[in-house]
């Protein structure tokens, strides 16, 4: 398929491919599953200075973060491609018959392993035009698990979404992939359409609550209701503790205000609230920073919306601008960093710590941990959630407690620059994530796309590679 | 608590017990909840008679059924304590920091594994007043992963259930648990009630799809949406290949007719199917065997349901009846086996093929493999499927289909008798179960209440111990 036969099949034709490629691409081994993906990673690599001037034009992005965000996605290609040579990922057990297991009665030969569920949905996002988008790690890892996917493009690159579909799919042509193994469609109705279709088996989505949840309720209210894994909001919130403070103000200021401007505060991980020791010197820090000038958004709708809602907090008479202008029509979306105390924060902490897209923060003061305590049990769900602190504060309690509201809890870091590892977890209790038992960064981001089946009293022949008693691909695998 | 104090518990009041339970059950390491989980067992042990008694008057199941039940349900409790002890449950993950990373910056120092949900609710089942009860698969699991339990108890055997919960909690009591880790609450909106509390971080449900869809629809409705594991119905339809009903008639009826009539019918994975080659010796093997007599159902509501619904399609004009009686008010609900043709299956799947609760199965002849090939395509999610084959008849394909529609494939053995294994997988596509990725029962069924969390640049004092770089409890982890 070629970018012209993409524009000109309609969604039906799509489902239809997608269904028939299933059987294939499901059928193709783990290894010749790694080969097409590491084909789509070199296609892009080949391609990439020109889906650079693509992305720059269409998201406002810089070159340097936009080459980045490309080297990372055909890593990510390739990352999952060795995943799927070493086999650990479809969890193969094995209990073999046990005439004497206790049970109470015989146990038979049972053996049991991951399959995959089938044509994947993916909604792309805005704000990485290739790590969240058509070649992004929701495609990679459902690919990866041998389902076929069907990209609804984001609005707000159209061009870049469609050029990087026709880069991908000669490259699969080429290495031999069945086709419809990959197909892009455009429009929020079209996207509905396709998720309400009985051929569709899960779906994927990363972005805002208002659009993730409306698509979860789709997807759950069908019929037969599917997994949907919505990537959503977050605040990622940092509490630093009055050893850390007084220990390093400067770097913790300066290691702030870059993770809150990078991307222009574009990132799901974006510290949205710095909760600080009352009069501490970060603060002084943070207020005679030199901020970036205001730069472009992804999107209309998201300066919008970024200059409304910070302008609106602003207004609040506990919040004063510590840093930054409030944006405008004339300034346009100026980086703002705006401060309140912690007794305001408990009385509202809806207002105050719901996620703000943008280069915008929140410095709250606080008195004392007690406080930070009684924060943290009030949040929502997290992607993150961030400690500083010193090896001497004692911050036990408070670790525990964030560890229960976020998927990832970072200690003397930042929580920007989502590293694709075996140990990440990009994902958290909702609104974080619709599925809090999932990551969509790193390998286990795979699992999404695979159930489980048994398979009781098999003959060798019959058995599938990795749950033969020869174990020809080597996987590891539970002997029980 | 003892039983009174349950009773006299509103259900908030449980809640709060709950909740609170959390921070401690959680915290109790794995090792000690096994200790908690065995103390459980050997409490059911002690009182088996006095239970089992309680079982009879309640559900009308025979004595050595319930013996086999409360030794799997023993056996259970304890197999689960073991994966505790092991540790891999946990899935710990360690990537250390990488300078070098090829993603493009440095890979921090990540260590992942799963943590308890919160506070479960399980709703028990009729069929298995031990196994899927109070203390059964859903509880068991629940509890192993740290997470505190309430269980709605089935209507069908309130007194036995108010009696293992107290025994439950005068074990957990004795052994040192923390209070409020189990609890036990009686009536549909009670347990309505719970499941849109915003304390209950997970669901659980054994038994019909109609009562099964209703919570999940709640469970996914909430402002939170929580996992709701819901294992509903199948048909576990049979197929029987031309060599295997030329090999081995007699056996395949006597082995067909007992899993249908055994615990008179009322099992998730009895089979609802028999495919037969036309004029197979089969049938007439069938239609001569003696059936068991009529029995009391579990309720007197399946007792209607069932002679409903059989009386219903025994009545449909392409359906003959091949063995057994239709169900009266005067006979009972008598066992019965209907027949019919595979063209008519093939017509109205969804009437043929929907599960009918009790001692019924329709046995359907078919013409050619090809047939097979159709009717499984057309089956909905299946908990079990099953082949009845020799090593020479071709089965790739009809095997390859089923494994798409169902949690379990079987070859020459038949669906009942649900294993307790490492491998086990009881769960499918809806409407098997609401979450096709899980399984209810076997150890796998642990990590329906886990979430997983990364921990980033912790120091080691701060890790747990899973994840520190000593191991201390010697748990499997993948280092990355």
């Amino acid at each position: 398929m070629t970018t012209q036969t993409i524009a000109t099949l309609g969604l039906d034709e799509v489902l239809i491919a997608a269904e028939t490629a299933f059987e294939s691409w499901s059928a193709v081994p783990s290894a010749g599953r790694a080969r097409h993906l590491e084909a789509m990673a070199a296609a892009m690599e080949v391609h990439a200075d020109e889906l650079i001037q693509l992305a720059i034009a269409e998201t406002h992005l810089p070159f340097a973060r936009l080459r980045g965000e490309l080297t990372r996605t055909v890593f990510q290609l390739r990352f999952f491609a060795e995943e799927l040579r070493g086999g650990r990922f479809v969890d193969a057990r094995i209990d073999h018959s046990d005439p004497e297991w206790p049970m109470g009665a015989p146990r038979p030969d049972l053996r049991r392993m991951l399959l995959p569920l089938g044509p994947v949905l993916v909604f792309a996002a805005s704000n990485f035009p290739f790590a969240f988008s058509v070649g992004g790690g929701d495609t990679a890892s459902a690919l990866a698990a041998g389902c076929p996917v069907i990209v609804k493009a984001h609005h707000g690159h159209p061009e870049l979404s469609a050029r990087t579909a026709a880069i991908f799919l000669d490259a699969l042509e080429e290495s031999g992939a069945p086709a419809g193994v990959l197909a892009l469609i455009h429009g929020t109705e079209t996207g509905i359409q396709a998720l309400k279709d009985p051929r569709i088996q899960a779906g994927a989505f990363t972005g805002g609550i208002p659009g993730g949840r409306a698509l979860f309720d789709i997807a759950q209210q069908r019929d037969v209701p599917i997994p949907f894994f919505a990537e959503m909001g977050s605040n990622n919130p940092v509490f630093v503790t009055p050893g850390a403070a007084a220990e390093r103000p400067a770097a913790l200021a300066e290691g702030y205000l870059a993770a809150v401007t990078g991307s222009a505060g574009q990132l799901c991980t974006k510290p949205g609230t710095l909760f600080v020791p009352a009069g501490s010197q970060i603060i002084e820090h943070v207020r005679t920073a030199e901020l970036p000038s205001a730069t472009r958004l992804l999107t209309e709708r998201i300066e919008a919306g970024y200059s409304r809602e910070v302008a609106e907090l602003a207004d609040h008479r506990k919040v004063r601008v510590l840093s930054g202008n409030i944006p405008s029509e004339s300034a346009g979306p100026t980086p703002l960093i705006l401060a309140t105390d912690i007794a305001a924060v408990l009385e509202n902490p809806d207002l105050f710590l719901a996620e703000r897209f943008g280069p915008f923060s929140l410095v709250v003061e606080y008195e004392d941990m007690n406080q930070l305590l009684m924060v943290a049990r009030r949040l929502d769900g997290q992607l993150t959630a961030t400690v500083q602190a010193t090896d001497q504060c004692d911050v036990h309690q408070l670790l525990r407690v964030l560890a229960g509201k976020a998927g990832r809890v970072l200690w003397n870091s930042w929580p920007t620059g989502v590293s694709v590892t075996h140990a990440q977890q990009h994902g958290g209790p909702y609104p974080a994530s619709t599925a809090v038992q999932t990551t969509s960064v790193g390998t286990a981001a795979i699992q999404r796309f695979l159930r489980p089946v048994a398979l009781q009293g098999f003959p060798d022949h019959l058995l599938p590679p990795e749950l033969k008693d020869s174990n020809p691909f080597e996987v590891p695998r539970h002997l029980g």
